[in-house]
Parts: structure tokens; sequence; C-alpha cells
């Protein structure tokens, strides 16, 4: 009989995660059933999302209970399979968590290809991130060569794909970032036209100079005070994608924009996305997504901690914006 | 030579706008020049958006600088004419603001039909909040049969519209109004499904009484607490038209919504409207308007003040929600 070590949802946040959030649990796996599948889990993404299913707010998907595990895409192996689709040995993505292994239904799972690009990239570049990043800006954002796009958290794993795939598309590119170092790699490795330190205050003025166009597209994953000072510089008919909003997720009380008199004067679209609702169409981003990767056109970065051990202090780390790059935990 | 009587815009208000936010004046008319046509303004209309034009706050178009006539619609007749398009006697729509006469341009006046309806709604079902309200619903909110539908300001010139369109297009309707005699007449008259009033407090317990299937469309004219009343009743994929934030109009501090993390979990699209952008299909709008109005099947109400020394007044009451109905000022 095979064990698991997971991350168990322990004690529900009220502000801030913090490490007795979760607990560690040994767990039996049961025998498969058939259709069953047993992963060796290699990469958990650990993502901003997740601070949302610690909530027992009403959202799009339900919250994580107390008791269970936490929950996480990864990338695995198979061990053993009792579905005709995955033999042992193959590579899948899952939904299985934070945990070492895991019985999955054979349904649940997709096949990755570890010779097309390294596996974890299935969960950053080639997974949610990245369809995020290629949805939520063509999709919703619209962007046209000259315009000029904003995206605040710009070197992590949606913002570094916004920006890339904005400024292959023939547009201005602004990222905003913590230090700079980050604003370092987002210019000169990523190829945006400015990074903005928002850590080095004068937000306001930065974004003026940065921007003289304006804006016409805001690509945003953090909210807050930085959300309000980018909407005030939209364009009439600009388009501001709300993808994240990770300034508010460890805060008790949301942030109150002011900006609502700028939509209306500027007829600025201001629209939430979830990548989910493209389901049908991830095969498309990963194609298209895979080809700019092979071309060396998208540059990418990764952040990692090793073993489940380390993953509740990744996700609180993730949630300072102390990461830089895509945040992964290796598991084996 | 002709006199004309105005209201001149004459000290900028900080607040809410007082009658000497305007003083009246007389002037001389000048003689008229090739292309011009001296207008006697019949009627004069009031409007929200004229709040926006005291401020010196950037905007859409430049405000009204002190010593300037206010600005605004009238609907008047041609008493001289050196334009070949204009005989004495038409009637004729006009941007010569809050004055008795005026010399306009022949290119800057259109001529309406006072047999296919009265004058006076041309500034309003047939005029701006009439095509306010159809193209904004349509064009942005896209209602589908069965949708719930909720607008603010329900009684008045463009929310009484919206809720009419909505019903006729098969959805749910309800208003948001203050006072029970706004909310009879939401309901009775207009045949919206229900109507809240504001005023009689528990707001949020009335409206999800209202709209046991959430939200789909939302229009807009009000802002502040209602707005995030409503969009905390927002379904998936709903959109919201951010036409008017009257509540924020008279404050010197803008209203801060707390609803972000809703557009995003629920994808809700936010756009902001002006009716200006839809310009070279006002005929489409008006042709539609006014064969529902033949038909019988728009209800429209006004709230007439006499004289221009009223105007003032009827616009401080217009931004207090003390109107019933559209605001006009009959000054002929």
């Amino acid at each position: 009989m095979n064990t698991t070590r997971q991350m168990v949802f322990a004690k529900r946040p009220t502000g801030a995660i913090t490490l007795d959030t979760f607990r560690l649990a040994e767990t039996k796996l049961a025998a498969l059933n058939d259709g069953d599948v047993l992963v060796k889990n290699l990469w958990l993404s650990l993502d901003p999302y997740m601070r949302g299913r610690l909530s027992d707010a009403k959202s799009y998907v339900k919250g994580v209970e107390i008791g269970e595990v936490m929950v996480g895409q990864t990338v695995g192996e198979v061990i053993e399979s009792r579905h005709p689709g995955f033999a042992p040995g193959a590579h899948v993505l899952t939904s299985l968590g934070w945990q070492t292994h895991g019985i999955a239904r054979g349904t649940e799972l997709s096949l990755v290809d570890g010779q097309r690009a390294p596996l974890s990239y299935y969960l950053g570049v080639l997974g949610m991130p990245g369809l995020t990043a290629y949805f939520g800006l063509y999709e919703i954002g619209q962007p046209r060569a000259g315009n000029t796009v904003v995206v605040s958290a710009a070197s992590g794993a949606v913002g570094s794909v916004v920006g890339q795939l904005a400024k292959i598309s023939g547009c201005r590119v602004v990222g905003i970032a913590g230090g700079q170092a980050k604003c370092d790699y987002v210019t000169s490795v990523l190829g945006f036209d400015a990074c903005i330190d928002y850590k080095a205050g004068q937000l306001r003025a930065q974004l003026k100079a940065a921007t003289p166009q304006g804006v016409d597209v805001y690509f945003e994953n953090v909210g807050g005070e930085i959300m309000d000072t980018v909407m005030a510089r939209m364009n009439p008919f600009s388009r501001m994608i709300v993808c994240g909003l990770i300034s508010d997720y460890n805060t008790t009380e949301p942030f109150g924009s002011k900006m609502t008199r700028a939509i209306l004067v500027n007829r600025i679209k201001v629209q939430g996305m979830i990548v989910f609702d493209w389901l049908s169409r991830y095969p498309e981003g990963i194609k298209a997504l895979a080809g700019l990767l092979a071309l060396g056109k998208l540059k990418y970065r990764e952040s990692v901690v090793e073993g489940i051990e380390q993953a509740p202090q990744g996700l609180i780390d993730l949630l300072n914006g102390k990461n830089f790059g895509k945040q992964l935990v290796k598991l084996a």
C-alpha cells in the first residue's frame, strides 16, 4: 500500500496566511479502481488564486474545507494505471493538490510532453498562467500595434507572458514590479520598454513618464492603489483585464476604488477573467505559446522551493511578492 | 436688435451647486451673418451631466468657464434665418444653452418634427436621454429574454426608457428610485416588475427579494453605495453600463467601490458610455424610439419649471433627485 505526504488545510486565516494555516499529514492510499491512475507528483504549482480557496466567501469555485488536502495543479509521473490512456512512466498534468502522491481518475488527467518543454513549464508558461495571459490579453485586452500596454506583477508567471505577447504584437509595454532586480529583469531579459518599481515610490510620476501616450490596455494582477493610479492614466476606449487582486487577498477589508468616474468619462471597459472560461480553446493557446517558446521569443523564469514541507512558506512568499518568476515546489 | 436673457456661470462650486453658482444676464444679440439662424428657445433640457461641466477636472468635453452662458440643449423656433435649411417658424434642436434666444450656425442645428411628437420630447425620450438608454442598454448591456435587468434612477429620463426597453425585450426589470410615489409610477405606469425605494432602507434585502435569479444587466445612473449593493448581486458574465454617477457629482471625494473582486470572480463587464459615441447611429435610435412611442409602448413623464430664472433651482433639484421624470425648463 502506498503512502502520500500531504499539506492539509488546518486553520482558516482571517488576514495573512501563516505557516499554521496548513499542517503536514501522512495517509495511506487506497487500491486503484478501474479508471484510476496512481501519480507521483514531481512539481506543484503555487498561485495567487490559492488564497481565495482558503476563504469562505462565495467564489467561482468551492473553497477548501478544513481537513482537506490543499488544492493545486501538479505535474507528475504515472506509477500505476488502471486507465488505458495512461501507462506507467507517462507524465501528466493533475489537480491532485499539495501532496507527494495521489490517485486520480484518468478522465481528470492530461498527458504532457517532456520532449517539447521541461515538465514544470506545463504549470507556467504552457499552463494556466500562460493561458491566462494569452486569452486575457487577446480576448479582453484586444491590443493593437502602437497601443501602450501596462501589466502589474510584471515579472510573475502571468505578467511576464502578457508583456512579452504585447511586445510581439507591436505594443509599447510597461511593467510594474517590486524592486530594482525584478525591474531590471523585466526590461533587459523580457524586453519590456519600461518597468516601474512600485517600491521606489512616486508611482504616479513614474507611470506618467513611462506612458506619454496614456494607457490603452491594463492587465491587472494586483489591485489596490496601483490599480487606481494606472486607471487614472487610461485613455478613452481603453480596456482593463481584472485577472488578479493580490494586494487584497490577505486583507480583511477590500480596497475602495475611486475610479468609477474615469470608467464613465473615458468609456473604459473593465472586465474580469478566469482562464477556465476558455477551456475549450486551451489547445490553441498552448500551441501558440509553445511555438513562441520554441522560437526563443518567450523568456521564462522559475522560483523553486524543495519539498512539500516548504509549500506553505512558498505560498506566503508568493502572496508577499517575494518570488521572482513562476513559483513552484519541487516534490521529487 | 434682439435681446437674450441668459444664465451665466458665476461661481465655481466646490461641493453642491447653489443658486449663486449662476447669475442672470441680459445681452444684445449681434446681427446675423450668412449661415446664421436666430432661434427663440422654447424648452431647455436639464441633465445630470451638467454638474460635470461646472468642474475644472479633465473630462470628455471642455467645461464651462466663468462668465460663459451655461451649456445645454434646447428646442426652439426659428425667428430669422440666413441659412437655406431653416425657415422662420421651423422647430430646431440646438445647443444654445441657458438663454431665451440665441444665434446658432445652421450647421449646428437639426430640425425636429412637432407633428410626430411634442417638441419637448426631442430633449427626452427622443433625444439624448432616450438614445443613451437605447444604445447603452442594447450595445453594452446586451439583454437577453429572461435576464434580470436593474436600473437606478428608474423614474428619470434615461432610467424610465431603459426599463421599458428591457421589459419589451423580455427581461425581468427591477428599478431603483427614491420614494414610494416614484416606485408606484415605475411599476404601475412604466410596467417594471418591481421597484426598490432606496430611501426606505434595507436596500440589500429589498434587492435580494426583487432579484431571485441575481442580476444580469445593471444600468447605473447613480453610483455610490447603491452601485456596490447591486454589484454584489450580479451574476457570472453579467454586464454593467456606467452611464451616470449622480451621487458623486456634488461630493468632493468620490465613492470608493469595493466590488473589484466581484468583477473578477463573476467576470463582470463594466463599461462606461457616453451617448455621443453613437452619433452616427442616432437616426436608428430615434426611429426605434419614435416607433415604440407611436405604438403606446413607451410611457414618458416630464417635470417642468417655468422661466429661465428657475433653471438653477431646477438643476439643484434634479441633482438631489427631487425631479419626477425628465426635467425641463419651459422658456416660452
